[in-house]
């Protein structure tokens, strides 16, 4: 039970702070589901035509085996691959014969000099926590897997930089660095079990990006193998670093498909002493953002996440996952979480805030939470929703950036369109990054569905001049409409740039860049 | 004068808290003294040899008066081009006979087209502000300058993205900003004649990296021109766009090499409400550290810079400028400010840590302001060093990143090394972000200084895994270092990205990559 220490009656609504004490979040593990249900994706997508590459011999397993002694670390037996060539929310399966897992950079040089000899597709794997495909294989792409790279290298107490492997799982990092009073700067669902290298390649912004900006930003060094097997060392730990071009930022973003992230360097920021969590009902999407103005204005620096879920997504937690809300029902959601460093001072920002929001009526109800349980008991409502949608049988995810005016247009534009013809269609998300995420759930896997939604869901974000992948990438499903967000100018830079570091194309193929 | 609302007495030093008011910048420019006593680059290095580029003819002169009609837009007058030759601490001078102002990005495309087929080779020029020789002409190189492209184009006020051209003036576009409770996310010296275009090419950091981050994470899009006359458009103003490589990277920090830099959308943070400066004396470099340490762990989300000056360095603005200290002198000087949304809640903090920090011993003496002119006068001692040092005559300028722990052995150990030889040598810089200016003065260019300095200074840092030039850039004047601070294998993909995007080489050369 939470400590209630104060608690407001506004225009006939309680409103309660509870006592504060410092939020260490516990790391969730996805369940992969059985995967044998799993369409091939050679077999969905009949067009696509494999590469001219070569296919794995026992001569070359007979050299990875070499490379890698030790039990565990070529793996070619089926059905243990099975949960390495499916992604976990079931949209793609692959048909790779063969897993490595490399422990150092050394081992990773070694085995893609020679799949770059012997002409090897390959895909790089973390947790395997991807989105839109990019971490499993199209057809028999060998996966190269970063499980057993997960070594904490260094930790810089003074300036707050941690140098580790690409595998390290997210949450145990930042578990790790708050034992230094510091916080990994970046945050999101999968944290259970995504691999930082991962994180890195596919610039994963998730719920603090708000606070503490992209990756692009907060990654100091980065050590990265491409697919000759040539070591690229950018592994500076120094926050500054103005020599050259910044060649690091190329792999960040660039879903495996120009090199092999092995090592990383990060600026882990203070870990804030007092975390307040606000759930709040408003009427409107336009009340979100009346609600979205004042915070930033009000809450400024200690503003940590501004998300929203519409009733629907809730109805995910509720029906689906038995979670219980902690306030009634409403059209919609805010979760706004402060992070600072004096709870007394933060708790007073919030409380005043909310009387003021509240007396001003923009908000129709509202709790604030302190207490580590009931905060994670918010965060779980807002959290867990991809873990809930999959109860709903297939989910159609979508994760757009769009300007703020026209964020919500797009999910009940999409909810007339599709009717009866789907179990839910659901908005959620990083109002504060302007970022949407937005799924549809049927039974099973629906091509009607599929040719309603898709392409024009691209079309309608273009037309607003938004990003058909806000945070989750190309990968595999996506890779053909980034004209949508794109200039053909840009794109052509892109390819130029992955011939000259990639010239045989075995990095992570059918992910990204677009057929030309 | 300050009206003085606290005053605090801690081991018998007062300690003055004065009344709150939000602060606004003024806008200073940096005045180019006389340029005809500096050396040209040519003659002070003749070794050096100019590239194989085509010389302007009176044709193409009359070709680029028909781009760019009007009056002011096609410069040949030597006594005109003096300044634009020349950087403004006259360290570097080129013998450019033409200079060129576009208003619009087809403006440059069109100028860099001829450019490119005509085989001349171009610098771009901004504010003239850098510090490496950058953004000069070496030889006969065309100056293309971004002066008269300085529209401000758009401001989301919900999102806080700013649009514009890559002439504006920095300092203009914060006091256009300010307007509507946001801030530019870096503020430096130069920033009332410093572009923002040039900014971004040097990546500059400046005084408030530390709080709001790199322009790697705070640029959410830009335009550039490649050499070729192609416009690179990866103008989105949204967050979150993880559609492909980003490209846009490329350019940030890459000096002009690649191509120039004509738009940019850039994320302005809130406007503090509330700032806050403390300037501590204290006994050594190691209390300064320890001084750092507390102050990230006490002020956290409110602090927004952390600075210091050795003792010789204040003296540059007491000697050199004439300037008042406000508190007695000691060895080393910190200056600490806080920006945040309550001045009370500010205060409290601010307050209570430095009672705790002077009745600890670790700071000797101490003044705190809160009203604008005060913090300004306590700024304008950190932020006019570099034009105090003007005062002695020639200045040998160092900016280098290194391991806080060895951070001030570098100025103890030159300085001993110079002895009697200089004027001064001086030690000052960004803390926060592990970066030292090092300075170093005579009273004209002295080749026995120069080669007692380099490259015994870049070797230092480089035993120290430092950066040689931590926002500088490297410009002309430290290209050849590179290795000093970046591995084989990354400088040789940058030179492959210069060859696909400059096959020519007409980009600024002579500047950022190395000879072979």
């Amino acid at each position: 039970m939470d400590k209630v220490i104060r608690s407001l009656i506004i225009k006939g609504i309680r409103l309660n702070v509870t006592n504060n004490k410092a939020v260490k979040y516990g790391c969730k593990k996805f369940h992969t589901s059985s995967t044998h249900a799993v369409e091939l994706t050679s077999v969905r997508y009949p067009k696509l035509k494999r590469g001219n590459y070569s296919r794995v011999t026992d001569s070359d397993i007979a050299l990875f085996e070499r490379i890698l002694p030790g039990a565990e670390r070529v793996i070619t037996d089926p059905s243990e691959l099975d949960g390495y060539n499916t992604d976990w929310i079931k949209n793609c399966r692959g048909a790779s014969q063969l897993l490595l897992k490399p422990k150092t950079t050394e081992d990773v040089s070694a085995i893609l000099k020679i799949c770059n000899e012997r002409n090897l597709a390959v895909v790089p794997q973390g947790g395997n926590t991807g989105l839109v495909g990019g971490s499993v294989p199209v057809f028999d792409e060998v996966i190269i897997s970063t499980l057993q790279m997960n070594e904490i290298i260094s930790l810089d107490e003074l300036s707050g930089t941690l140098t580790c492997q690409a595998g390290c799982i997210l949450g145990n990092l930042d578990n790790y660095v708050s034992e230094y009073n510091l916080t990994m700067p970046l945050d999101l669902g999968a944290k259970g079990s995504c691999h930082i290298g991962g994180n890195l390649a596919t610039n994963a912004g998730g719920l603090r990006l708000l606070r503490y900006g992209s990756l692009h930003g907060s990654v100091l060094g980065l050590e990265a193998v491409l697919p000759d097997g040539e070591i690229v060392d950018c592994m500076s730990s120094l926050r500054k670093d103005n020599t050259g071009y910044d060649v690091k930022q190329l792999f960040i973003g660039s879903e495996g498909t120009l090199g092999i992230i092995t090592k990383a360097a990060i600026l882990c920021p203070q870990r804030p002493q007092a975390v307040n969590v606000a759930f709040l009902g408003v009427d409107s999407f336009s009340s979100v953002l009346e609600v979205f103005k004042e915070t930033k204005k009000n809450l400024a620096e200690i503003l940590s996440a501004f998300e929203f879920l519409d009733t629907e997504t809730l109805r995910v937690g509720t029906d689906n996952l038995k979670m219980s809300s902690p306030i009634s029902n409403h059209p919609f959601y805010v979760l706004i979480e402060t992070s600072g460093s004096n709870s007394a001072h933060d708790e007073e920002k919030l409380t005043q805030f909310l009387e003021y929001m509240m007396t001003s009526g923009k908000v129709l109800d509202g709790t604030v939470a302190a207490e580590t349980s009931k905060i994670q008991h918010i965060w779980n409502l807002r959290e867990r929703v991809a873990e809930g949608l999959m109860h709903d049988g297939y989910c159609y995810k979508y994760d757009v950036s769009l300007p703020l005016l026209h964020f919500y247009d797009l999910v009940e534009d999409m909810r007339e369109r599709l009717g009866d013809k789907v179990t839910r269609v659901v908005g959620y998300g990083h109002v504060g990054d302007g970022n949407l995420h937005f799924n549809v759930t049927t039974p099973e896997y629906d091509s009607e569905v599929m040719g309603l939604i898709e392409p024009y869901i691209y079309d309608w974000v273009a037309k607003y001049k938004g990003s058909i992948s806000a945070e989750h990438g190309l990968g595999f499903k996506k890779r053909q409409f980034i004209y949508h967000s794109k200039s053909r100018s840009a794109v052509k830079v892109m390819k130029n740039i992955k011939q000259i570091l990639d010239p045989k194309g075995i990095m992570n193929p059918y992910k990204t860049l677009p057929d030309d």
